[in-house]
């Protein structure tokens, strides 16, 4: 065994970000691929990579490699993280994994074929404060989570309405991009394995995708949830989880985040309060004068350990955010783009 | 003109704490009713009111008394208001005014024929804070309000399910006595004379009643709101209003906060934040060794306030919370309680 040796597939701005976790993780990247080579070229120049490729074909040949991380844009994760999973490579999807059910169960289907790994990059679980929620209300101390209240949203820029955030051609919308990730916090203290109820309102722009929307959620265990995300207000992006006997605050930035509060009610009533921070990674090494575009993208070391730690350990998939889980999310979305009225061309295909 | 002599209908706890607001505000409360006549009597003597009555009909009877505060339990609201506002007495009548729209209206028709003053006692709107999110969203600084996330719960005692927040023949369950109040933060930021849409899920326990829902909500303008309140968590009570080039927070008690923090995003996407606080009155008049009840009572002193400044000036209901609000509102929980399956046996009456 020679350990996880990594391929990235697009060049683009995530792709960017994700290569400078591997790079300052200390991780065995091997190579990149882009439409474009010289991009392609320039990227690995920048990460002191060993090859790059004008084609993904050629990652997907490439003998050193064992696993892809797929950055490209999300109507091209199917049939790009396909490429790599029937060329035998675990794959790391960026999320979402497909923009519909449809697309998420036929990489599931080719993982499973080929008896490789497949995750979808749900870089949030990842966190260390979030590994410590979860143990919280696996653990038991603060009761059944009763209520979540998760709330998301930036102002993004309309200049260009063919940017893909607007585009739906380019599976664009807030609920792809940003809801997503309230929507895992209702999963993660309300139901890892269960589809909720739901009801959504939502404004959806002359582009014809959601600029922001509310979901309310009821899960079968009987918690519920309330959902927001936004793609023109300021920026926000805080999540409460409300127990039995506690909450948990999850603070900005809460979809990549480093603190949390925990309140305890005691049965006499009396309340205990503690903060947790666990501080980014920080990035020493340089990459061409690389920085990251996203913020806290040095959490992306957290998704890049645990990667590593599955495969070392054989594991197929990731039990902190399980293929089940992308199935049961994407399958939510595709409803409350039903209900919102948001339809992609994939859709139909 | 004698100013304003306030009667107190009722002896129980919210009474007790609004006695206290009156005495402190130094108003002119001239005598107390309850059906008990030796719990009227011992309340009269430890606030120092003049006369004590053991009938509702002997307080609409006191000459000198000119506004009455309605303070008894929620089903009595109506009947207890009609009396006063019948006798040609102004009426404060505590949340909610009616348990449902036709009690609501019934006392907005006997308060115009009478050509008395009669408000709802929402006594969020008249907190110094409040006024300034209103003075923030009116002035148009921030830009339009787009979302508002308002949340607000506690564990309530589940030890006697007699109690009137578990009774159904008591109007019980958490939309009336909290949902009311995440219910107008949306109504004030997105549409005070609007009658929104919104979808609900909750869950009414064993008695009939809810014990906590969550409510989306999409109005005319087309802001959206998140709204839910609990009896089942830990105290939790905070409202954000998100707009287009700002955020504003209230902290908790949002019900009856302190504090706001405003955040005001300019051209250039910079952002300045703004705490402001404004201490609640302290209470230094001793009536008989008694404290309030309920967090933040101090604050009905801006209720008695403006209530007085509306009576001063004429007026026969209060800016801060219209009576065409007040309809909207139960309007709004009326149809709220029919989607989650709560009814009142006032509905059918």
């Amino acid at each position: 065994m020679t350990g996880t040796v990594w391929g990235i597939c697009s060049a683009g701005s995530i792709s960017n970000d994700f290569c400078l976790a591997l790079v300052n993780n200390g991780s065995n990247v091997a190579a990149v691929a882009a439409s474009d080579s010289g991009r392609a070229k320039q990227f690995a120049t920048d990460f002191g990579l060993p090859r790059s490729y004008g084609s993904y074909e050629e990652l997907a040949n490439d003998g050193e490699v064992t696993v892809v991380y797929v950055g490209s844009v999300h109507t091209k994760h199917m049939q790009d993280a396909l490429l790599f999973l029937q060329a035998g490579k675990h794959v790391l999807v960026e999320k979402p994994m497909g923009v519909n059910e449809g697309q998420v169960q036929q990489l599931v289907a080719a993982a499973k074929e080929k008896g490789v790994f497949l995750m979808e990059g749900f870089w949030t679980r990842c966190f260390p404060v979030v590994r410590r929620v979860q143990d919280l209300l696996d653990g038991g101390s603060l009761g059944r989570a009763l209520h979540v209240c998760s709330d998301f949203g930036f102002k993004a820029p309309r200049a260009d309405l063919t940017h893909r955030l607007w585009s739906k051609d380019l599976a664009g919308g807030g609920l792809l991009d940003i809801g997503c990730y309230v929507l895992q916090w209702a999963s993660l203290a309300l139901g890892r394995d269960a589809l909720p109820e739901f009801r959504a309102v939502a404004a959806v722009g002359e582009t014809g995708v959601d600029h922001h929307a509310s979901i309310i959620l009821q899960y079968p265990a009987g918690g519920t949830a309330m959902c927001s995300y936004s793609f023109d207000c300021a920026f926000h992006d805080r999540t409460v989880i409300k127990c039995e006997r506690g909450i948990i605050w999850v603070d900005e930035m809460a979809h990549a985040p480093t603190k949390i509060r925990i309140m305890t009610v005691a049965a006499d009533g009396t309340t205990a309060t503690e903060d947790v921070e666990v501080a980014l990674p920080r990035h020493t090494r340089d990459c061409g004068g690389r920085t990251v575009n996203f913020g806290n993208s040095e959490g992306f070391q957290y998704e890049v350990q645990e990667v590593e730690r599955c495969l070392a350990e054989g594991l197929k998939e990731s039990p902190q955010f399980t293929l089940s889980e992308s199935a049961l999310q994407v399958r939510l979305m595709d409803a409350v783009r039903k209900e919102i009225g948001v339809a992609y061309p994939a859709d139909v295909a």
